[in-house]
């Protein structure tokens, strides 16, 4: 157990940028309210699974919908404690600790607001080791546990909770609603046992995401050895350098959806990263070079700091990175729930090495 | 206090579907939901507004959504309950009444099949004195009362509650939920005590619904005559008689919209009128003959029996009745929660009998 310092909250933003491919929502957003309810009501302690109770009652806390949306519409203190709120009254028992859903960018930090709020302990853990768009990509989903009871909050006070029998109904629902309460609402869902949550959930991302912050906050006047510094650490991959030359994107049933093109710097390439909230895919032409559930991430040339889907703009010099997701999105239901075919590519997967090797990319 | 009889049923069935203006669902899947509770749980007790409690818990269930997909989707008795159940739950108080919340096709029988199941008696009352598309034109709503909570559930088992904060996010929330539940659910809303109940719903309208049918059943054989009848128990108008020459018609956001034209049987005119679920306005060329709120209904011309809309066919002969509204719906507030303008028409709101007098109708 340790406490999470204002530095620490620092460093997981801009990490939790970096595994959050691209999604998440913008980072600043989740620092700022992080570190406004920790001025407020106190330090958070940041808890390892070794240390979580087998019959304590966890609950992911987290925003859902378009990043481009809860840049201009940031949740209150109200919407952010309402679902874990209605969570309690409906089960008729106390939350004991909370935990990020995902380790991408807003969502990394909303669980660090939430848990100064309300004098809770939040778990070294996510249930993604990445950021994805839709509600039951999760290990949770993976694992068999269902979400049930959801709850939801949006700006204005509403409040939803429900029960969806399977993956597809609980997205179904989820983004509904979420497109009603204005494409943006917080939300509480999995909530489950210690015990249960130990099998399910990959360990440890708050303090990675805070390594990785560390390193590149500390290395922004040699971003290009501080990028090297970080693939070795990640056992990553790096796909390309280039400018932005094209940006397409949209808002559209509740998700920020588009194709980013890039014009290669140190060669004549045409790079494409097409995203649903995240990058999902990355091309040199028709030539794959990393395919979801992989992660991709965008590093800004000058600093190495890591941009946001909705950060992007044209001349954005970057250089793209990959690595390999958890271990648990490579099993089949793992490829099912969040591969390729899931969001309409018409290829199989194919893992980040094999690509890499294909294409003659630079490990380093 | 008196029990509903299978004929009473049958004549419900008919009445709704006139004072359901075309909305609301095909009362046979209403007769049919309702004759087979009974038949499988015993009578129903129908009770009148001075024989309820000051303090029962009074429920309505309705059907929401598109009434071409209730057709093909008939709620399951599991779906039926639901709401109401979970809405026991949540309140942690059990129901003692239930009602319709409109008085309109299927939705006056739905309450009736939810009765018999669960031992209940059901209030001689609706909450519009009609049909009408979105959840927030009740006079519950025009009184001030709150529909919180509302709880929905669908064919697949899944189960919603929320807590709207207004009129707009009501509708807009359950609306995106039975969107994403398959464009048919069913629910409960604005549960309310006896006494708050007796100061809002519209007196009556299960044994008004009941005596229009009997009326028309009894009357198929001179469908003239009956339906001279019936303008002169409603107090009501005959717009034209006309055959059906064009529909239009589509499903979207979870309603049936679109436009029937008409051309006049005993005369040149060409009629239109046009629907989202229920009948909203009736046109001869330019000139308004009838605007919500206030009712229309189409009924054959053989049989006197009403056409909902998801049964208008090319060539349907039909004579246009119309009704005034419960008074309630022609108040301020009233008019702005269903009048012209708020379903888009660029229109001020103007009375029957003026209308009436403008185009020269036959007021019998």
């Amino acid at each position: 157990m340790r406490y999470l310092t204002e530095q620490d909250i620092d460093n997981i933003a801009i990490g939790a940028a970096v595994l959050g491919t691209g999604g998440g929502g913008d980072p600043y957003i989740g620092k700022l309210m992080a570190k406004q309810a920790i001025a407020k009501y106190g330090p958070v302690q940041l808890i390892s699974l070794d240390e979580l109770d087998d019959n304590a009652l966890v609950v992911p806390v987290s925003g859902i919908g378009a990043p481009t949306v809860l840049l201009e519409k940031i949740p209150s203190e109200q919407e952010l404690m309402a679902p874990l709120e209605k969570l309690e009254e409906v089960m008729g028992k106390k939350v004991d600790v909370v935990m990020p859903i995902e380790i991408g960018g807003v969502n990394s930090l909303i669980p660090v607001a939430v848990a100064a709020k309300k004098g809770l302990p939040i778990l070294d853990a996510d249930a993604m080791g990445r950021a994805f768009p839709e509600a039951q990509m999760v290990s949770f989903h993976l694992k068999g546990f269902e979400p049930s009871p959801v709850t939801m909050s949006d700006s204005k006070g509403n409040c939803a909770v429900f029960f969806p029998v399977d993956a597809k109904s609980y997205e179904g629902i989820a983004r509904a609603i979420t497109v009603a309460m204005g494409a943006s609402a917080t939300m509480c869902d999995y909530p489950l046992l210690g015990k249960e949550v130990k099998t399910a959930v990959i360990e440890n991302t708050l303090t990675l995401a805070q390594q990785i912050g560390e390193m590149i906050l500390n290395g922004t006047n040699d971003a290009s050895n501080t990028i090297d510094k970080l693939l070795k650490k990640l056992d990553g991959y790096k796909l390309f350098s280039g400018k932005l030359i094209d940006i397409e994107r949209k808002v559209e049933g509740g998700f920020t959806r588009g194709i980013a093109t890039f014009h290669g710097l140190s060669d004549d390439n045409k790079y494409t990263i097409s995203f649903q909230n995240e990058y999902l895919m990355a091309k040199c032409h028709e030539q794959y070079l990393c395919m979801t559930p992989d992660l991709i991430a965008l590093l800004d040339l000058e600093s190495g700091l890591p941009i946001t889907t909705e950060k992007l703009r044209y001349g954005s010099r970057v250089i793209a990175v990959a690595f390999n997701a958890d271990p648990i999105w490579h099993t089949d239901i793992g490829i099912k729930t969040a591969g390729p075919r899931y969001f309409g590519y018409e290829t199989d997967y194919v893992n980040l090495p094999e690509l890499q090797n294909k294409s003659g990319g630079n490990n380093v």
